[in-house]
């Protein structure tokens, strides 16, 4: 059988950690940097597949706590697996639900053997291991299968300022503290936890043939903790990695610096995947880390709340100042809120859809609101994606920060000065 | 200006009353017999417009009296019309919004100037009379445009079987049983309101070179008085037609009934439309008689509920029994629910969307179920369309009748000795 996934750089920023690749598996490939909207319980929010492949999507992602809990992977498998099951015939990615069950679950227990946690569906308990989360991926089908890993807080809860920590780090302190909570102990533990659950994912994985492994490097936001994990992962081979335990309740600086650190120590010929990140800016600055993949619940939750991401920020459709606003939600955007006649409409009329109407639609809680905002937000995205790409590969970054305004500080020549990564080196 | 409206029979029925023809407009053309998916709040509720207009539907319908109270026609105007507001490019209807103010209003008074209800937005008292409803439907701007008129229940409430009844029928009945509520007389006053009603609107129409308006016939389930209100109704000259007050809690034999002797006294070479009607065997029995417009929310409020219509009647795909069911909604479909690849899918991953995923969607309340469900059911009616109007040109009733068994009893040639029309002439 041949390799289930390959990755191939094709170019280099001259003055960044960035790169230009494209990652092949046996479903198709993607060009990274990649973005992949999230189809938590095997769809996209509101999306129709082809619609979601029209925002200039090449890979999506689906989270295995959710179908394990329903439909249950089993049924998945008999359907033929996840790509045929939601309509997506392209690159798929899961994760191993190691983070939703840590961050969504009433956990019972965590031991050196894995997790138990109450279902949300039905309060039946679940028990979670490297082994059976990997059979789980299996019998999902996706062509790339992320590691179970131990997801410590990445920040002492007790020392994070309360807006920068989760509810669920907090009920993690909760109940840990019972045992006396020790957060550099908690990081320890967790290395090597991930590093043991690692090895016993790569063995129980059944299809490395047609399916690729990733295993992910934790150690919270303490740079000598990632260094470790960074080893102890990375000497596991396997055809990608991916950065876990970011953007879980840190600041933006945090996560770029952790990001920063960990990308450049990662193996360079293999993609490399931030997970669960995020807006633009966490995206630009990782890409130029280097990193290859990314993956965000913001373009279709937002677009639900009727928040549009625009070059200049989100904007909120729902705001009384839109009622009579003619224009569209973006001018120049090419998605299918925007410019309809790139969806087929071939006539006079195929005018944009307007904020008055999506103020509308919203109002009167009509789906079309929600489906087109998350459409218009899906090729946000995708647009900063391929400007990305296409900056990495001419260097030229002027035009990149002039295109978006917002991340033009993080950009190489950018005025960093009050840019919040301008104390980092 | 040229005409805002013509209508071209392109063939006949050799064996029943039915015709085959098209409608077209300054939006462009639709052929009848149509059936119109309605886009109640300017949404058909779940489509992208585009993928309204991939299911074959060419003219689609938008509701007065919601769109008057949110957003209100004036922003519609002020937006550029229905239309480009709606993201529809192709020939629009708006009906005047009587309908709704009777059926679903809280009714302070009818009298013969016009109708006052409580807004559902906002409890505030609305005025509509021919003359306003007329100049809303100016504003909004359809191709179609229908007159103002005086809705009487169809059979009179105390008679009918309460199933038969509804509940704004007894609300009706009860506040007119105050001033003693006499059937035949309601008919009456209806009658003859709504054809001076009928005047008062094309007087008040200020757009007839671009909106063609269409008179509607009443007189409830009464022959006598349709008779007199197809006369009073069709005496003023106007592009179009319609049947008003049928399928308001008829039974499906008073509804063919009713239909059969409206249509065949209806001006033979203008369009007739049966309003608000109806499921496939009210559809086909009335086509038969020579009706040519349809419109129906059905397929996208069925849809929603996870109810499919197949030609073998509907299915509820929240059933336990699909659970495990790899199969198509229905098999031989076309629609992009069943048949992915004709939604842009090029890959052999295409395949259809099964039940199994589709219970899976309701079970976990996602938006993409109602959405494919929808787009099925708005195929389904249009497929039925196309078919009849292949029959009606080939006059090749068995043939349809073996694609559609549960209409076939109601074909020419057909087992009509079961059939609900068996009693008729």
């Amino acid at each position: 059988m041949g390799k289930p996934l390959s990755f191939e750089i094709l170019c280099r920023s001259a003055s960044t950690g960035a790169r230009v690749g494209k990652v092949t598996t046996l479903h198709g490939a993607f060009d990274t940097p990649a973005f992949m909207p999230v189809g938590t319980k095997a769809t996209i929010k509101g999306v129709y597949p082809s619609m979601v492949a029209q925002t200039g999507a090449q890979i999506v992602l689906g989270n295995t706590y959710h179908l394990l809990l329903r439909p249950g992977a089993e049924l998945v498998d008999e359907m033929g697996g996840l790509h045929p099951f939601m309509g997506w015939p392209g690159p798929l990615l899961t994760d191993s639900g190691g983070y939703q069950a840590y961050s969504m679950a009433d956990i019972n227990a965590i031991d050196d053997e894995g997790v138990s946690f109450k279902s949300i569906i039905d309060g039946s308990t679940i028990r979670m291991t490297p082994e059976s989360a990997i059979h789980t991926q299996n019998l999902l089908g996706a062509d790339i299968i992320m590691a179970f890993d131990d997801c410590p807080p990445s920040v002492d809860p007790d020392a994070a300022p309360i807006n920068q920590t989760r509810l669920r780090q907090a009920t993690l302190r909760d109940s840990e503290k019972k045992s006396g909570y020790d957060h550099q102990a908690r990081l320890d533990t967790s290395n090597e936890r991930t590093a043991r659950w690692l090895q016993r994912c790569k063995d129980a994985h059944a299809r490395s043939g047609e399916q690729s492994l990733f295993g992910i490097v934790q150690g919270g936001a303490d740079l000598e903790r990632r260094a470790r994990s960074l080893e102890m992962v990375c000497n596991i081979d396997l055809p990608g990695y991916a950065i876990g335990g970011v953007a879980v309740g840190e600041s933006p600086e945090d996560i770029a610096r952790v990001t920063r650190f960990t990308a450049a120590r990662m193996p360079e010929g293999k993609p490399r995947y931030l997970m669960g990140v995020g807006y633009e800016r966490d995206i630009v600055s990782a890409a130029l880390s280097g990193v290859d993949m990314f993956d965000c619940v913001l373009p279709t939750r937002n677009g639900r709340n009727a928040n549009a991401f625009t070059r200049e920020g989100q904007i909120r459709l729902k705001n009384a100042r839109f009622a009579r606003d003619p224009g569209p939600i973006e001018a120049g955007c090419d998605c299918p809120a925007c410019d309809p006649v790139a969806c087929g409409w071939q006539t006079s009329e195929g005018r944009p859809f307007s904020r008055a109407y999506l103020r509308h639609l919203f109002a009167s809680e009509e789906m079309l609101g929600p489906i087109l905002v998350s459409l218009h937000n899906l090729r946000h995205f995708q647009r900063l994606m391929e400007d990305l790409r296409g900056a990495i590969a001419s260097d030229d970054w002027a035009s990149m920060g002039r295109q978006w305004p917002g991340v033009s500080d993080l950009l190489p020549g950018g005025d960093t000065k009050s840019g919040p990564l301008a104390s980092e080196t």
